[in-house]
């Protein structure tokens, strides 16, 4: 059942590229879906992308266009005229359409809407282009089914045909009254099982949720989820309906959202893919890097404050990236616990609980750990005693302080509007690497007295 | 249009308990959405969410009894008879009834599903009992509408009306054969556009996508975003179908998978919540913890390596924190792009483009961070001209050597089968420290010779 690109395939692709046997190439490609083509695409030079982009029809090329890869569609959208653009978004629906010519520079954009051949079709994408990506709006389309309150079922399903035809998906028939304002829905099984002389304002479901068009698009993501929608009406500031947004937009965010805060998590701070340049890469990754590395300076300088020690007790130094390490870790632990919890809406109770919790948690971890620490210090190590039950209280300290930073600061950058995922990645570990040093060294001075 | 818990609506529900007012409730919650409700009941304890419960109709707690959070779902069932749970799961979804099953002990299993009414529901429901839960057999729900090839529309319509009572998503209408094989599919709205005696066989479409039982969930969720699926038919081993995966189960999988790789990266590995026992977030986290624990103690024989150099340099030891976290995080970041890029099949290009490209930006980003390491250990932190020379020296190849670390450990684990996300979190970082600090005192005692 299950598509899988062969070597051989693209070698025969390549070939016939070579040989510009336009025909057997369409032969080969008509019946595949535009998803594969477009993988097959992704895996050749850009000249044979293009020159295969080229060979096939406009209604195929146009959803091939967007399961590309990013640089390879800029790239063949770069080779395309403006009203060669425009014939493949004439294609599209409004949504899809308007995130391409979103990437479009500002001079093209213009030339290709104005080439655009089915006006209501542009009239909708220019109406989209207006708001922001982030928004109901941004992510909505304009395909949907509508019908007046004023109608009966017979009127309702003669124009319900004729409108579903652009339509590759009906969910629900909204009905409006005569301003356009949302008033309920219908489903298509109510539709069927319904005689035709029924007035429309007589079977209509009046409750339904909406969104408005400035809601945030993961806001809207909670919503459906939480109530279980397939689609969701969108309206205006005076109620109008304006567009629909289906389950497959809310995948998307949803997705990007985990990505995000995946790559948060691992100190990268835009969204990057493993194929953008390395310009980008520097970008999204560099500053989280100069971060660290000033948290690194300030580590510097607590040693320092304890260079006393280094004469007599020079092995302290020994475990100071064991100590930094696990606080580190239990920081991020912690952290991502409560950064999930506050994603998926899972956190309950108070925050004194919550941070009692944490406590009683890093206790018990603390204190196996240490155990552990305590034995190998001693076997495996080979340390002084006295050094080894430093480490070990140390252990244990750091890892309680450590957890409750980890716990507290995605909680307090919520509480600021701030993306608390911004926690766990290494602004975590590098504030609890400065603490668990600092920690560290001020146990052994208060036991050393050096 | 959004629905938010008030702490007001909270104190009136827990006094119309108090006062047993049974009908006030109902008249208070009946209106509610089940999945409002749910979020109520997380918010009482648990005498009054039991309390709630019981008063509420079975046809709005078994919905309610799916979104609860898993502590109080499983306190409720404790609290129901046999006869009481299987009232429930008769109003539920097939899957969903047989998850909750599933959660049940083996004895009181057997009993509910003895005592459930509709005997082709349970059928369903203990069919559905045989698959793995991480396969398509064990995320497919046996609601669907299916019709014989040999029949005509007319027929197919009276059949659907029927068959679509009990269901809330119609999506497609399969078409079998007599032996019950997956033939093809019809959609809603070709039949509203059919003469009614048209034959089935004439009008429906061949080809469709389809999993087997045994397909596994996130394969599911790759073919079903992949082709923009809203939902797919399952087959048996003989192409017989036995039920439908909708895309709001995928997007469970595809939450889950997120949330699971985000666990990964901050090193706790299960699927643990914020609310979940300590006992459970010890287990989910402990192992790591011991992992980078061993990983610290390896850095305190690294560092016991070079305790010669402590009488002259003692300096040196000031800046093993810096390094191992610029290691550490270096190595996140690559590994992370990497697993992302894995998870998303966004990698293309063959392994060696990808280390030279890793290998440049290393080489770009390490050398701006030399450069504010060189500047600082001079002005900030002032140490000697030699000291600073070394670690500036050594943050350059740390943080190459760290990117490739970073990208080849998870490329390998995926070349050997093994969950790439294993490989970004304590992993990543506990080899990455280790490997630093050698990096960083050989250099130093290649300059120095101690």
């Amino acid at each position: 059942m299950e598509f899988k690109i062969s070597k051989e395939l693209i070698q025969e692709l390549e070939l016939l590229i070579q040989n510009k046997n336009d025909k057997q190439l369409e032969v080969l490609l008509n019946d595949m879906h535009h998803a594969d083509i477009a993988e097959i695409l992704d895996e050749l030079d850009f000249n044979e992308a293009t020159y295969i982009f080229k060979v096939l029809d406009s209604d195929k090329t146009a959803e091939i266009l967007l399961e590309l890869e990013d640089d390879l569609r800029e790239n063949i959208l770069s080779r395309l005229s403006a009203k060669e653009i425009a014939e493949e978004l004439d294609e599209l629906e409004t949504n899809d359409a308007a995130d391409i010519i979103g990437e479009l520079s500002q001079d093209l954009k213009a030339e290709v809407i104005s080439e655009l051949q089915d006006v209501e079709h542009a009239k909708d994408i220019v109406d989209l282009l207006r708001y922001d990506e982030e928004t109901a709006g941004g992510i909505m389309h304009k395909e949907l089914v509508k019908v007046n309150e004023n109608w009966n079922v017979l009127t309702c399903v003669k124009e319900m045909r004729m409108q579903a035809e652009n339509i590759s998906r009906v969910h629900s028939i909204y009905v409006v009254d005569d301003e356009d304002r949302l008033k309920g829905r219908l489903s298509l099984k109510d539709l069927l099982t319904t005689s035709s002389r029924t007035a429309i304002s007589d079977v209509y479901i009046r409750k339904l949720n909406s969104v408005k068009v400035d809601t945030e698009d993961v806001e809207v993501a909670r919503i459906m989820q939480k109530y279980d929608l397939e689609a969701i009406p969108v309206v205006d500031e005076l109620g109008r309906l304006v567009g629909r947004i289906t389950i497959d937009d809310i995948l998307d965010v949803i997705k990007e959202e985990a990505d995000q805060d995946y790559q948060l998590a691992a100190g990268i701070s835009q969204d990057v893919e493993a194929d953008d340049s390395i310009l980008e890469h520097t970008k999204a990754r560099l500053p989280w890097l100069v971060l660290a590395l000033l948290g690194g300076f300030v580590s510097v300088r607590v040693l320092g404050l304890f260079e006393g020690a280094m004469e007599e007790h020079g092995k302290l130094f020994f475990f100071t990236p064991l100590i930094a390490a696990m606080a580190g870790n239990v920081g991020v632990q912690s952290s991502a616990i409560i950064v999930q919890g506050l994603a998926n809406n899972t956190l309950s109770g108070s925050l004194f609980n919550r941070l009692v919790k944490e406590v009683s948690l890093s206790l018990l971890n603390g204190v196996i750990l240490a155990i552990i620490l305590f034995l190998g210090s001693h076997f495996l190590l080979n340390v002084e005693f006295i050094i080894g039950i430093i480490v070990t209280i140390a252990l244990i300290s750091v890892i309680i302080i450590a957890s409750l930073i980890g716990t507290f600061i995605p909680l307090l950058l919520d509480k600021f509007g701030i993306d608390p995922a911004l926690a766990t990645g290494p602004f975590i570990t590098t504030s609890n690497d400065i603490c668990g040093i600092l920690i560290y060294f001020s146990i052994a001075k208060l036991i050393l007295g050096f």
